[in-house]
Order: C-alpha cells, then structure tokens, then sequence
C-alpha cells in the first residue's frame, strides 16, 4: 500500500477495562516540510510529506505567490521529501504579503486573508453552473467511503474537487487547508479546468478554506460540517456556492443557491 | 445568554426532500483580532472574539514572549473587542523569534514550533502525579455535555482544564490552538497553578498542541480523538503524558503511562 510509509507503528498502553494493556498502535507521520522558492526558503509547514509537489504549488497559488501553472519552470524534491524546491516566475508582491502581515487563522493559512483583503482583486465568481443536490448527496457518500488514511488514524482531513466531466480528484493531510492546496496543486500539475467543480471538504468552512476558493475560482464549495458567520460572508462577497451540513439527503445552501439545481 | 453575541443570525436555504426551503440558520462570530504588544501591533488571528484577554495573554504565554503572569503590567480591550493592548515585561529573544521563521502548522500556531526547537529550552516534565482512568472517562463525558457554542454552530473546538482540586476551567473558540492558549490564560489571569492540572482537548493532537502543554508544563492532555506521530514523540520527549481516543471506558495512552493509576 502507498500509504503505508506515512503511518508510524508505536507500542502504546490501552486503557481497557480499567487496566493498562501494552499494544501496538498506528499513527499519522506529521513533518516539517520546506518550500524554497527560487532558491530561497520560503516558508515551512507541518503536514503529511505526501503529495509534496502539489501541495507546494496549491499553497503557493492560494496565496497568487504564483498567478499561473505556466509560470513554473521546475518542481524537486529533495532531503527525503522534506525540502521542495520550486522554480518559477513569482508575483514579488504577493510574495511579500505573505511576510507582512502575521495572522493565524483558525485553521491555518497564514498570510491569506492579508492576501485577498491587501493585495489581490479578485473579481465576483460569476460562472453558470448547476449541480443537483442528488448529486452533492452521492459525492459526500463516496467522499466519506474512500479515504484510506482517515480509515487508519483517524487523524486526517481530506479535500476532493469534482470535475464538470465528472471526474474527482482527492488528497489527504493533517490540515485542511493543507488537504485543500494539495487537491488544487494536483488540479493545476494535470492543467485540468476548476473552474466548473464542486470542492468537497472534509473540515469546518471557516474564511480561509473559503478563500481558496475564491482564489481558484471554484465555484461550489460543500462540507459535512459547519461554517462560521465569516465564511458565510466571504463565499456571499466573491460569488461562491457555500454549503454546509451536506447529510444524507440534507443540506444548508448558505449562499447563492442560483446554482443548485434543485 | 452571554453566549448570545458571537452567534449570528442569518437566512439559508436548506434542501429538503430535493427543494430549497428558506428558513433562519444561526453561524458562529469569525472575527480578526489584533494584539498590541507594549503600543506596538504583534499579531493578528482569526477567532471568535471572546475572552479576548485570556486568549492573548495565552497565546502570549504559549510562545514564551510573556514568561510570567507578573510580568503583564495592563490589559485592554478596545476597538469593540477587536483590539487587545498588553503592556508588559517581554522576553526580547523569542518574540524575534515569532516572526523569524514562518511555519504554518496543521492547526496553525505560527512560530510555536520555532520557540521550542529554537530559543527555548524547557525541562523535562517530572511531575508526579496521578489519575484515576475512570476520572478521565468522567470529565470527558462532562467536557462533551457542557458546549453551548458547539451545541448552537457545530463549529468550535473547546479546551478545558481539569485542576488539582477538581475544579475545570473552560473555553471554546473556532481554533483548537485558540480554545487552549484561552483556557491557560484564564488561568494565568487567575493565577491558578496549571502544573498538576489535565488539558482536555476536543481536536486532533497534533505537534502544536502537545508543545502548549509543554511550555505551561501542564502534565497530562487528554483528547477524544488522535494523536499525530510528533505530537506523541514531542510528548515522550518532554515527559507528557499524551491520552487519545478516550471514549467511553477506553483511551490510549500513548506517552508516560506512569501518571495513569490503574
């Protein structure tokens, strides 16, 4: 199995019927990964070393670092997957956004909110799309049913884009917006089209996971979970389908339901 | 309801039997702080704007740029909340250090992995102290009951601090990071000893976690959730003892089983 070098067996005590009981256990790999940018370290982050080439190009143009896929001359990983290295014609300003303003977010993401309140104009999402929510329904099952490593540890978030052909790509990570830049990353690597597709996430829909959005102009953003009142407001702002508490057959359409089908 | 306030109101549609029904939804406050150290602005989060003191003198704590509670001269909080002033003595060292290496962890917490890899060295945790499993169980079950914010939005974590003499201290927010450095600094503010207390978590124990139980050399962490591989390293490494999946009558105990009076 692929994913079995980021899974680190450990002997633990379990706590069974009041008493301590030796086991063997299995966990999550959490590492420190380093982007160098033009030869430059850029930034580090705390995630799963899977998918570390997308997942340096999804974080990068999260924060417009880099505007276009086209723009990137060479992607390497080295140092045992921990250090990539990435070649490319970079937006300085942007790049410079990303150091001048410190704010954590709730999740992570640190200069993006700086990014889309500073520096980059984002225009409204206006794209003409419908999606039935039948189908929503179905892709939250399948979301659910396939993710290995959340299965192993229960310890992962998981991001997944729904292609207008039908299509889905998926990625994993202890971060959900690591989850997210990743699943962009790979979009972007392939040079397929997200500007038609229904991102599904598996975390909570706080601001910055619905800026990514806005920043790669996915027009559907839907989560199992909830979304805070900031969320709500961003998604409204930029043109964004937000929908949260996708169960069974319910869900809440908090913003520009124009695009649901229903 | 106190609680009232960060909770707000608005109008969705929710799909019900395959139709958009529009009804009122109540989201959870996501809102920027910002925190001014000595006059000067130091750093921004995204959060819900509550115990806004705690939270900074926490986060503060957390990252060793306030070293003791005696060292904070004044706190307030102006701007309708949003803005938080902390006049105090300050460690120089690792408040260059905040801003020195930007690492985005999977929960966030920004330099926090810098300040214990770097410039701070913190003993070995030797706390001898000892709980009962079905203590552990029992406050679980309390911590999961008593969660208004969570019951309301579906979108916070909460930490809690089980003290010596078996009084808890609470505190939730959209950001595990920020439930914990809210329910320390309640604490500090308080000047309540954390050093034989248990932090109870709602979220995943990742690396960034374990490290705020480390600088408050708070012995025990208890979660009902996982554990990543470097947050149990980190917590063998500094004499934690790190307790997942603890659900029901069961929990792994994954570091320094010693604590756990079986």
């Amino acid at each position: 199995m692929d994913n079995e070098k980021y899974l680190k067996k450990i002997i633990i005590d379990k706590v069974i019927a009041g008493e301590l009981v030796e086991t063997e256990d299995v966990v999550i790999d959490e590492s420190r990964i380093n982007i160098y940018l033009n030869g430059t370290k850029t930034i580090s982050m705390m995630c799963i070393p899977k998918d570390q080439d997308a997942h340096a190009i999804g974080f990068l143009m999260s924060e417009n670092v880099i505007v276009s896929i086209d723009d990137v001359k060479e992607i390497r990983i080295e140092n045992d997957g921990l250090d990539i290295y990435v070649d490319a014609i970079i937006d300085e300003k942007s790049l410079k956004n990303l150091y001048k303003e410190k704010t954590l977010t709730s999740g992570c993401g640190g200069g993006i909110t700086g990014n889309i309140t500073g520096s980059v104009q984002v225009p409204f999402n206006q794209v003409s799309m419908f999606i039935k929510p039948e189908v929503i329904s179905r892709e939250v099952k399948i979301f659910y049913a396939e993710s290995e490593l959340y299965e192993l540890t229960g310890c992962v978030h998981k991001a997944m884009l729904y292609l207008e052909d039908g299509s889905t790509i998926s990625a994993e990570d202890i971060g959900r917006h690591n989850a997210i830049d990743k699943v962009v990353g790979k979009c972007k690597l392939q040079k397929l089209d997200t500007t038609k597709s229904v991102l599904f996430v598996s975390g909570r829909l706080s601001s910055e996971m619905v800026v990514k959005a806005v920043m790669h102009k996915i027009p559907i953003v839907v989560s199992r979970t909830a979304a805070t009142h900031l969320g709500v407001t961003t998604a409204n702002t930029h043109g964004i389908t937000l929908i949260g508490f996708a169960r069974g057959k319910r869900m809440n359409v908090y913003t520009h339901a124009g695009r649901i089908d229903g």
